[in-house]
């Protein structure tokens, strides 16, 4: 794909990409991915071949260490990185985590602005910048791989900087992070900070320099590639730029820049952009978190012409408004792929072509329920097949579910206020109740809420269709909360009030299942409300 | 608001903010405005204190020439631009739409790229350019200000450019306009091709010169912000970043970044902030396009603080994690304002303050609806109100209504095939029919079907809550398509079967309003298809 060399002139020297999307892009308000989910995701990141997969912070709660661990063991090639404040428990547990990972890293942050020092330490540079060095060579002392990230760099004197950059390197660092944490970096400048670093330090040589842009202000990705440019070899970023309020460096947008600017940029990268596409997909629909139809390389209309004169332009020559191929993204039009007479072997081939790796009984459950959509509708294509996939090894098979749904009944219409009767299991026992709502959504929630014997806050309902037909599969995605516990939950049918309870008593065991094992974690980070729990999220 | 002078220093100069959501924004495939929905939109750019709103391309059809023409004759404030081709027809439209604005604006286009001028003009550099000059002195003829556009100039040879931007201000030109119209700039290339300009027009202190940014490599922010550093003084944005393909440089980040980073900036804009949240929800639901939440300044999450060191660090001091404050662009709590018997005269002031300028038939409208809603969910919030307005004065009251949704009737679940009995009106007349379906959904769209008697194709189909609680009033949003035509609907109600109904009714209408109607257009440009008429879009 991506070549080293440019045009066979000067060679380009490679940029490690470093994706969080795990870890800093898990941070985002009602994403709660649970292990197998992160796994999966991970899995996808090593096919995408990124260069690290920042797995987590295993200090936050133990389903995260869980998810971490896995993680390591599992997921081969890319480095596996465990975050860990500055703190001697936290870089145990990473450590504990990582252990067996091919390559492993240990992350440890601290602040170095003086907002943070002060307001949030409550300490001065000197205690800082020592702490940060214990730290640091405790990490080392477990792990060869220790990078050192210092948290709101962009806002920190730059002398006090790049004396903390220089010891901590002196103390073992081997990948050094400047963080723009708030989003406040504007290119030019951002871009000068890392080049007075690599002026200003006199051992920065023996680091890989990297930088972890947030986009408050729009220009996380123009600020990752301003630090390139002056030295940075590392960028930290997410897909589809999800993270912490307005998000991380979007890894898609510039690992395409680089791409499609190499003549500017003269940098390679080892991410395949033929997996681009399908990554994006999986964490838009894991996390519950649509992606905008403008959104820059992976929106639904990025590779859209509609104006006449373009479509005229594209006609005759298509360089006149386009420079990214959508097929180099793994972009391909709906390809029919199966139908009801497919068969079980044409389906395991194709699951195992998409990259799932299912056990038989995840198959079994997969192939009962592609047989049931392809009666209703007609053709299956490779989205809709994403779902069933997901549906099943997500939702169904998780050791969360307490509830299933069995059957529902809604009559509305007419001025009569809709009515529901829904009907769930709950192992052997069958439990019925009805009830009526404004509409027929608010009539099957009350209904389960009755059954279940408590009330559902109603965070979030979302439902899209999946591919461009009546006969689609509807996608519910609804977020709900109870006690400060959030959850979330998607369910999919041909039928949108199906998927709507589905989706809705998932998210109900969900959070079952988290007041029940609180003190083991949930394999998600902070979001299902742990904030009594000691250790929270940190996003450097 | 801003004010112009950095902390009594040095004053800081105006940047011009061109407003082109109404023209470029709207060339986003199915997004389908009407006039009304125009207006009101131009109505909400002049309340954010825009200097320039570019109304639309009046040759492309009869409809968005007198949607241009009503903004030209109702909105005052913002200079209104008008879009032609560098050909005489193009131009004589445009004066004609915007001829009797406060300060009318031509903005004439031509490409000034090799691959544009022989690739899609099949003519030689000379040739274009002297098209070019004719156009801009025909155009000048009729308008004081006109506007030059050298489509495709971040790939065209910067001598050339040169030598075009200094012959058509010779000519009269009193803005020019540099786009980077295929999203393949990078910033500190794109600030030096606009110092170049710069450094080598001689003229070039008679013109504002202006950039239009693409963000196919997601740095239309950036190159925008990198021009004004070098020398530009307007820059052509719209609201969310909608726009053909990825979309266009984003109104509300380049304000923000601006405003934020005032210190390296030294600029100002006279855009009133708190008017930000209100235009990016307007533009949002008018034209059916969600803005995701990690979106930069608009998302929902933008402002949210979920992990626990953060949430610790904002509650310490809120400058830890936070550099722009949520209260400036104009976001609040959901804040309860009216319940059901808030009455007529709360409801008519609310409605006044909220800046809708509503007829008496369109306020009873408005009432009623309100009452119907007030009765099922206790309080109504902003949110809502903003729902229920637009419903009736974008929707049902529209002269495109054909058909209206009587009632309907579904009954579904426990394993039976759901089955939709729909009513509708048509004039005097009531139309009624069953179908099954797979779901309701389908079963509601395929009765209605039966009832007018065609067959619609379903191209998107989305539902979303409006506010958070089980009652809420959820908005459906759907795309369909009838022999080439697309058209978009909306439908509100706390039921969203029947938000769904309502949605799919109104697109029905809407498409048979222009297969009726074609040849006098539509109102909205060119998505719904009219590839066959003459004139259609460019993006600059």
């Amino acid at each position: 794909m991506d070549t080293t060399h440019n045009k066979g002139k000067e060679p380009m020297e490679k940029i490690f990409v470093f994706d969080t999307t795990l870890r800093d892009g898990e941070q985002v308000p009602g994403a709660c991915l649970n292990p197998r989910e992160k796994l999966e995701i991970a899995l996808q990141l090593a096919r995408l071949q990124v260069d690290c997969i920042e797995a987590g912070f295993p200090i936050s709660s133990p389903g995260d260490l869980s998810a971490v661990k896995a993680i390591a063991e599992k997921v081969k090639g890319p480095t596996i990185v465990a975050l860990a404040r500055a703190v001697r428990e936290d870089i145990e547990t990473a450590w504990e985590a990582i252990r067996k990972a091919e390559k492993p890293r240990i992350h440890v942050f601290l602040g170095t602005s003086d907002i943070h020092i002060q307001k949030k330490f409550g300490t001065d540079r000197e205690k800082a910048l020592e702490r940060g060095i214990d730290a640091l060579k405790f990490a080392k002392s477990l792990c060869p791989e220790v990078e050192y990230s210092t948290e709101d760099a962009s806002r920190t004197d730059p002398e006090y900087l790049a004396r903390v950059v220089e010891q901590v390197i002196a103390a073992g660092a081997t990948v050094v992070n400047i963080p723009d944490t708030v989003g406040y970096a504007v290119p030019q400048q951002f871009g000068k900070l890392v080049a007075g670093l690599r002026e200003k330090v006199s051992n920065i040589d023996q680091v890989v320099l990297s930088v972890h842009c947030h986009n408050d202000l729009g220009l996380a990705t123009a600020n990752t590639l301003a630090a390139i440019e002056n030295g940075a070899r590392q960028v930290e970023c997410t897909v589809n730029g999800l993270g912490e309020r307005a998000g991380n460096a979007s890894l898609e947008e510039i690992a395409i820049a680089i791409r499609t600017r190499k003549d500017y940029f003269k940098f390679h990268t080892s991410v395949n952009s033929q997996e681009i596409m399908r990554t994006s997909h999986l964490v838009s629909r894991l996390m519950g978190m649509p992606v905008q139809a403008n959104k820059a390389i992976v929106g639904a209309n990025a590779f859209a012409h509609s104006s006449g004169i373009h479509q005229d332009g594209i006609l005759k020559d298509r360089t006149t408004y386009e420079i990214i191929r959508p097929e180099d993204l793994g972009i391909t039009e709906h390809a029919m792929i199966l139908t009801a007479r497919s068969g079980r072997h044409a389906l395991k081939h194709k699951i195992g072509e998409k990259g799932y790796e299912l056990n038989e009984e995840e198959f079994e459950a997969v192939y009962e329920r592609f047989l049931s959509v392809a009666d209703k509708k007609k053709r299956i294509y490779d989205e809709d097949l994403d779902i069933i996939v997901q549906d099943v090894i997500f939702a169904h098979l998780a050791d969360t579910r307490l509830y299933s749904l069995e059957s529902y009944k809604v009559s509305t219409g007419n001025g009569k206020t809709p009515e529901a009767r829904v009907r769930l299991s709950r192992e052997d026992v069958i439990l019925e109740a009805s009830s009526p709502g404004d509409g027929p959504i608010e009539a099957i929630f009350k209904a389960v809420d009755k059954i279940v014997g408590s009330f559902h806050k109603l965070e979030d309902f979302q439902v899209k269709a999946v591919t461009e037909t009546k006969e689609a599969l509807g996608i519910a995605t609804v977020r709900v909360s109870r006690e400060g516990f959030r959850a979330l939950g998607r369910g999919s049918s041909t039928d949108i009030l199906r998927a709507s309870a589905k989706a809705y008593v998932e998210a109900i065991n969900r959070i079952h299942h988290f007041l029940q094992h609180h003190s083991q974690g949930c394999g998600c980070n902070n979001k299902c409300a742990h904030q009594e729990s000691p250790a929270t999220h940190s996003a450097a």
